[in-house]
Order: structure tokens, then C-alpha cells, then sequence
């Protein structure tokens, strides 16, 4: 058996079952062996970034890793972006990445780079192979990192003789590593400090699926203490028949007015609330002088056993009562504007859909406004990296087949990885893009304002806009197969989102949010 | 004065004159400072990748550096890969690359990341800047290492503190350090070695200008030696009234056999003759067993001079007579075929060209085709990563506002940084794009052959095909502002291409290469 066999064996073996490529020469044997070992639907991108994106939401939503397939330094490398924001997000992930057979890696050919060094900064476990034998060890311990500690980065390097010769075999899948287990003497400290008055409850990660967040809820009521989620999370299950958990602003002026006047900010599998970026003369830490902040469980550990011992500690339980009721919202009418576009959410998604969050400055009223939506799991941007949304929205339909996805898009950012939509063509993927064109950065022109330039010239307004020439969304997203129209008033956008949420496959509605300039 | 303004105006004294902008929130005092201190023009790049193959191709066409400005560590991802073609192209290049303030990259933002270890493979030169004073002496270093040895890719990491805050000053600009002359005794040996027989005399970069190449090909007739190209060349300056230089087989086949029976190669700025990749079975290296190679000047060395002086060692003279004629081949008509469309080209590319070429598999009758072509330079892909030529055509246009730009692009690799074409629109730059659409990726249908196998599995055809949904340029192009028509013809093409090259201004032809499958 060849190395590449050996390797997609181990891997389905593993649970592996979807591997999102853009493959290239040096992973034409990997290519080869899907067929010969069958278990792992592998699906075309247009862009290594779209395999990453994929792969993140896939994750997210099945609680297993996917397999990426990546064409050497190179490819890696327009994958990186994507990684960083599964990265930040504790996604598993298997990034496998075709290197040149040994013997070529020595003659500085055009395509020859520095794998490794590129692999490392957004990974957290690396490995090299270089022959068939090691593969199938190498996979399976890509795999239990991939698993580790609630999710993690795992790249593997191949050399392509590695691939293509024999002597290699299946390796057995290593057991789960436990998470960790909080000692009791720090729930207990915990506790104290919910009790002692001035403190927050702060929650992220896996607190933010249905179950684990009602008991969050009860032990801040329990306690008499505020409870809020940290800005960006991975995934909330929500809507209505969950608790609402409110999300911790993403702008520093709010985010530091809702920390002020807290002694105690404690988290479980939050990270401590800073800003995006550093200002002049504004904070970049939140918490207010004073304020500690007491991490009771954070990467690694078991988040929700952490919750459980927590509420047993101060004598919380879960309250069904609490539940957010559905609230359908009258349809707005008139000009598309933010707050209408986020009415016109809250009364539309459907039963069970994912949302993708990409909007950026033109849907941060969407989380607020969906609370008691149908019940839905929303995916928010965790690294910043922008370009991942409409990938991603192809990774959560392929997780979840039977699901609407919804992907909600800023313009600016849906333009790094626009080539996905074609992937949401051919898989025939669920997913209703909502692309919201304001035909600028217009995060950049607040972020002008921040450095101090009220006036901007000419050099500077022309890199925040994207309205000369508009960029027609109806015409790319045709030319990738989708199925797409653009509205301009809140009629036709319930219109259209409502024929889009009812109709299976893809589509795409582009919101123009203000009148063309040019 | 503030870091940033320090920055611009030291970039502009050193004859920095256009920067390709991808910028983000770290990089807003910069974009600020342009318009404080004029004479860089900012053009804005809708992904990253496209701001490094524009820098790329302007420099390529200038002989000067252009800058980029990238965001964070994550926006530096994205534009690795062309960073990647342009420094195996010997392209200068500066890139400014934002970094959260010192004191923000304590915090682990959301955007952090290790911007400097991502730099570093890509680039000859990397530097930090954490202060404002020093900001004014990095950038004159950072265009001096650019602008050394021929060209080289220096990378500026610059904390958002040391842009905007005061106590900066522009510095001075380094004068240029010279090319290395070669000894006069290394010239003597490789003479003596060009007239012992069975030696190659195989050349590259500058040496593929007008002017050098009339030299080498003087001291190869004088000699009695063949001379050839390597395969991939920066730019080449050819057609008609230039001589005429055959390139080295991009295959490894060829590629063996057009070196099979040499004892010597001779190079003057040309790499070792090696396989794209390793393959089971063949070689990586192509010298036949025994044949030395002789690089008489290369990375660091001036091409020009040691060709002059091996000229007068050999007493070598350019015959004006050996200028290619002009010969503009009768139109093909008939159904599209690479051969009638090199043709079809070498009739109609109009004088003082920019030809670049991304066309992989469809493409390659077109160099040899257009040797007697009217004038023109023809820019090829230099380190394999695809994704260059849309944007390296944007900034050839930049470059050249007077020449004619023709892209020559396979739709496959087209694909990646499709989002290009807008800037061609927004800068209202005079570009003819071609896509030859066949619709998959041949290039791997090759390589799968060239793995063993024959007959694909249906994985692996899903893997090479790009047919299912039929990708539909025409729609992509007129999305991003492009004017554009697809043919199906030779006739149709002629009458398109040459009305295209009448025309100013951004325009799209998708060549469709074989009827739908699907």
C-alpha cells in the first residue's frame, strides 16, 4: 500500500469524511487514493482559503475535524488566513499539504518554499513526512492533535514520495485525551467571587450551546450577577426555546462602558475582553482598574462539566421558563435599512437554519434582533481574517445537509473568496447568500475617524470605496452558477428571502444598502 | 511629523511612486499620510494577492520597486503566494505590512498573529519597526535591500504606535550598491569552455532583453554553440526586429531531450535545468550524466556586463541582420485550437505589447508562435504559483500607461484572484484579458498520467473538472465592471481580439476551448 492510501485510510478510520481541496501535482496520488478508499467525500475549491473556511464551519457544526488538501508552500499559503480564524476559534482541523519528494526539494525548483516555517504560525502542531512508513503514525497523530484539547490546528507536511510509495499501512486511531477537569477548589473560589458582589459571569465556546447556556443563565441568577458572552463566538445554539445569552459589544467605547464598575469579571471559556486594535489615547484592555479577571476554565479544559460543578456549587438550576418565546416580527417596509434588514431576519430564518456572520458594520444589529427568532445556531468571524463567510457557509452545508444555511455577507469582505459560490453550485449546497452592499469598507472609514481624520483626501477615500465601478453582485454570483437578484426596499427583500429560505439549493440576494454613487 | 507621513515621504524620495493597497485599520495613518505628502499613487487591490502580482509586474516593467500595504499578518498571508512568484522573478519589491501597536500584541486580539515569522519565507528581507524615529531609516534600508542585487522582496513590519506617533523624520536614500562584475578569469573559462564543444550557452533574466540578447546570440554563432532561454522568464523583450531566443521545454521530457549530448551548460543568469516537480521514475534534474554546468553570472551579478565582456573574449559581434522579420501569419478560421489561436495572436498583438502569460496547458504554442510577432514584451509566471497574471496585468498597465496589455489567462488559475478585473475597471487601465477556458484543470489531468493513473475515479475527476456548473466569465467580468464577450470561433476571436486591442480600456474575451459537458 502507497503512502497516500495509507493516509486516507488512517483518516476515515479516524471519522474523517470530507476533505475540502485545491489540489495540485504533489497530491495527485492523495487524489488517487479517494478513489480506491472510499469514506471521504473530497470537494473542489476554487481557492485554498475557501478549503479552510469550509473546513472551520464544517467542524463547528459537527464537532468533528475535516481534512484539508493543499498544494505545498504556495497553496498553504492562500490557506492561512482562513486557518487563523479557525485558529482562534478551537476548530479541529487536518491541514494536509503536498511537498516536493525529498530528492527535488534539494534542486530549488519554481514551486519550492519554505512549507514548514509558512505551516507554523497558524498551526499548532506540525509534522514533516518523509516516508511512506511514517504516514500512517504521522495521520493518526495529526488527528488526536486535531482532537486535543477541544479542537486545535493540525498541519501535516507530505513529501510526494512519501505519497506515492509503498511499505506504508493504516495506523490505528489513538483515544480521545480527556479534557481537562477544573479543580473543585477553584469552582469553589469561583463561586466566591459571583457571590461577593461587583462580578460578571463571562461565557464563550461550547457554554453557548443550548443546554450548557441555561444553566450559565442559572447561576448568574442564582448569584445575582450579569451574565454576557464574549463578542465573536464559534457557535451559539439560540433563538427561540434557548436562553438568550447578551453578547459583549465588538467597539471599545461600548465595550468598556459595559465592563465599568465590575471588581470581578469571571470566565468560562472566555478570553479577557480587548479591543480589535490598539488607538491612540483609548484602551485596549477593557476590564476597568481594578477588575480581575479569574479564568474558572478556559482552552483545554471541560467547559460544560465546569458549568455543571459550578452550578451545583452555588445550588443553580436550569429554569425552562427562561426560554426565549418566538417572536415574529411585523415585516418592515420601505428604505433597506439595518435595523429594518435585522426585523426582517428575526421574522424569516427558518426552523433550525445556520446563519454565517460575516456582515461586519452592516449587521450588528442582527444578533439583538434574532433572540427570539426560530431556533438557529449563529457563526460569527473569530479571527478577524476576513473572506471567510461564504466558504464557511459551504462547510456548514455540507455538515448538515438537512439545515438552511444562511450566509450573511458584507460586501468587502464576501470580495476575498468570492470564488466559493461556485462550490456552493456544485455540491447543490442549501445556502442563501445575503450579500449587504454598502459598496464601501465602511469599517475603514470609521476606523479614519478613530485615528483622528475627519476629512480624508483623495488617495484615502478612494481605498475605503468599492463604488466605482459598483461591483454587481447579481452578475458574479450567475457566473458561479447561482442563482441570484439584487433588491433595493424591505418589500422585495422579505420577498426574496422568503422565496429564498423556501426553495432548496443555492441563491443569492444582494442588498443594496444605499443608492449607486457613480 | 508622524511615522507614517516619515514613511510615505522616504518611499517617495527613493522613487517609490505607486503603492498596491489592500489596507486595513493598522494601516490607516499611512493612507492618511498620502494625502499629506503626495506623489504615490495608492491603487486598491480587492484582495492581497492581487496588490503583490501588481507590484510584481510593475517592477518587472519599470525596473523600480513598487510598494504594497498589507494588513496585519493575516492580510500578509493572502499575498504570499505572488510575493512568492515575484522572488523567484527577482522582482524588488517593499512591502509595508501593519502590526497592532507594542503595547496591543500583548493581548491576543483576534487579528494577531506571528507576522514576522510569516514574512520571512517569502521575502530576502525582513525588518520590524516598533518605533517612530526609526521608521524613516528602515524604509531607505528596505528599498535599498529591494533594490539590491538585481532585486529582492523586503518586507516592513510596521506597529500601527511607530505610524502614528511623532518624532519621525524622512531619511536619506542609500545610493545603489552595483552588481557584482564578474572576474575576467571566470569569463576566460567559460569562452574556453563554449569553443571546447558539446557546450549549451543558456540564459535569463536581463541577458532576454533587446539589446543583450542581440549579444548572446552573437556569442553563440561565434562559438558554434546552441543557446537557449530557461523556460520562465521575468520579461522578455522579442517579436519582430529582436532576435529570437528558444526557450528550454517546460517538461521534463523535452526538457531531458533538449539537453541530451551536452557536456557543459553554460549559464548566464539562467537556474540549473530542473523538473517542476519530482515524478516516480524521472528525473528532477535534466543534465544529462556528466554535462557540467557553468553558471558564468547569476543571482547578485551584472547580466549585462559579463555578456559583454564574454562578447569581446570571444570576439563576438551583434549582426543587426539576425532581427526576427515582422510576419503576420493569415488569420485561422475554423473551430478553436491552441495552435490556430497562437496564430491567431502572432497576426494580431499590436506593436509594443505587454503580453502576460498565465495560460498553463492552453498556451503553449504561443511563445514560439510569436516570435515574429510586431514588438513586444511577454511576461511569464516565474515561480508556479497560479493566481499572477490579472493582477500582474493591472500592474503592467500602471507601469506602461501608453502600451497595450494583453493577459493570456487559463481559467483555472485565473479563478483565484479573479476579483482583479475590478481593478482594471476602477483604474480604467487598458488591458485586453483572454481567458481559454477548457474548463478543467488539464494540468492535472497530466500529472495524473504521469502518477499511473490512467483511467480516474470519480474523486479524482471531481478534482480536475471545472465544467459543473460551467464557470461564466463573461458574468464575472461584467460583475467587476469589465466589458466582455465569449467566442466559440476562430473568427469570432479575430474579430474580437482585434477589435479589443483597438479599444482602450479594460475588456474580457472568454476563448471557450470545448462545448459544455454538462
Amino acid at each position: 500500500m502507497n503512502g497516500a492510501e495509507a493516509l486516507v485510510r488512517t483518516l476515515a478510520a479516524g471519522g474523517v469524511d470530507v476533505c475540502f481541496a485545491n489540489p495540485g501535482t504533489s497530491e495527485m496520488h492523495f487524489v488517487a487514493a479517494l478513489d480506491r478508499a472510499p469514506g471521504i467525500r473530497c470537494v473542489l475549491n476554487l481557492f485554498e482559503g475557501g478549503a479552510t473556511a469550509a473546513a472551520d464551519a464544517y467542524a463547528r457544526m459537527t464537532g468533528k475535524p475535516a481534512a484539508t488538501l493543499l498544494h505545498l508552500g504556495t497553496g498553504l499559503s492562500n490557506a492561512l488566513a482562513n486557518m487563523h480564524n479557525a485558529r482562534k476559534a478551537g476548530t479541529p482541523m487536518v491541514n494536509l499539504v503536498g511537498e516536493h519528494a525529498a530528492a527535488h526539494q534539494r534542486l530549488d525548483c519554481a514551486l519550492q518554499s519554505d512549507t514548514l516555517t509558512l505551516a507554523r504560525p497558524m498551526s499548532h502542531w506540525v509534522r514533516a513526512v518523509s516516508t511512506a512508513a511514517e504516514i500512517g503514525p504521522a495521520a493518526a497523530d495529526a488527528l488526536a492533535a486535531a482532537r486535543a484539547r477541544g479542537g486545535q490546528i493540525a498541519t501535516l507536511v507530505l513529501n510526494a514520495d512519501a505519497s506515492w510509495s509503498d511499505g506504508a499501512a493504516p495506523a490505528s486511531i489513538h483515544p480521545d485525551v480527556p479534557l481537562n477537569r477544573v479543580p473543585a477548589e477553584r469552582v469553589r473560589q469561583a463561586a466566591a467571587a459571583l457571590r461577593a458582589g461587583g462580578a460578571l459571569l463571562l461565557v464563550g465556546g461550547q457554554t453557548l450551546r443550548a443546554g450548557p447556556a441555561e444553566i450559565a443563565v442559572a447561576i448568574a441568577r442564582t448569584c445575582g450577577v450579569p451574565l454576557r458572552a464574549q463578542s465573536r463566538d464559534p457557535r451559539v445554539e439560540r433563538g427561540a426555546g434557548r436562553v438568550a445569552i447578551e453578547r459583549l459589544p465588538n467597539a471599545t467605547g461600548p465595550g468598556v462602558a459595559a465592563l465599568a464598575g465590575f471588581r470581578c469579571v469571571v470566565s468560562i471559556g472566555a478570553r479577557p475582553p480587548v479591543a480589535n486594535f490598539g488607538h491612540p489615547g483609548q484602551p485596549g484592555q477593557w476590564l476597568p482598574d481594578g477588575c480581575s479577571f479569574l479564568e474558572l476554565a478556559g482552552d483545554g479544559d471541560d467547559l460544560v462539566a465546569t458549568l455543571e460543578a459550578l452550578a451545583d456549587e452555588v445550588g443553580a438550576r436550569p429554569d425552562p421558563g427562561l426560554r426565549a418565546p418566538l417572536r415574529r416580527p411585523a415585516l418592515p417596509t420601505g428604505p433597506v435599512m439595518p435595523e429594518a434588514l435585522g426585523l426582517a431576519l428575526a421574522a424569516l430564518i427558518p426552523e433550525n437554519a445556520i446563519l454565517i456572520d460575516e456582515t461586519l458594520t452592516s449587521g450588528r444589529t442582527f444578533f439583538a434582533a434574532t433572540a427570539t427568532a426560530a431556533p438557529h445556531d449563529y457563526l460569527a468571524l473569530t479571527g478577524g481574517a476576513i473572506g471567510w463567510g461564504i466558504p464557511a457557509a459551504a462547510g456548514a452545508a455540507i455538515a448538515c445537509p438537512d439545515r438552511k444555511v444562511v450566509a450573511l455577507q458584507a460586501d468587502g469582505s464576501g470580495l476575498y473568496t468570492v470564488q466559493a459560490l461556485w462550490t456552493h453550485a456544485r455540491e447543490n449546497l442549501d445556502i442563501l447568500t445575503v450579500v449587504f452592499a454598502n459598496r464601501e469598507y465602511a469599517i475603514l472609514r470609521n476606523e479614519l475617524k478613530n485615528v483622528g481624520i475627519t476629512a480624508p483626501g483623495r488617495n484615502a477615500i478612494n481605498m475605503l470605496t468599492l463604488d466605482n465601478p459598483p461591483i454587481d453582485w447579481v452578475h458574479l454570483a450567475r457566473g458561479f452558477g447561482v442563482p441570484a437578484q439584487r433588491v433595493e426596499t424591505m418589500e422585495d427583500f422579505n420577498k426574496a428571502f422568503a422565496a429564498g429560505v423556501k426553495a432548496r439549493g443555492p441563491a443569492l440576494i444582494e442588498v443594496l444598502l444605499k443608492p449607486v454613487v457613480s
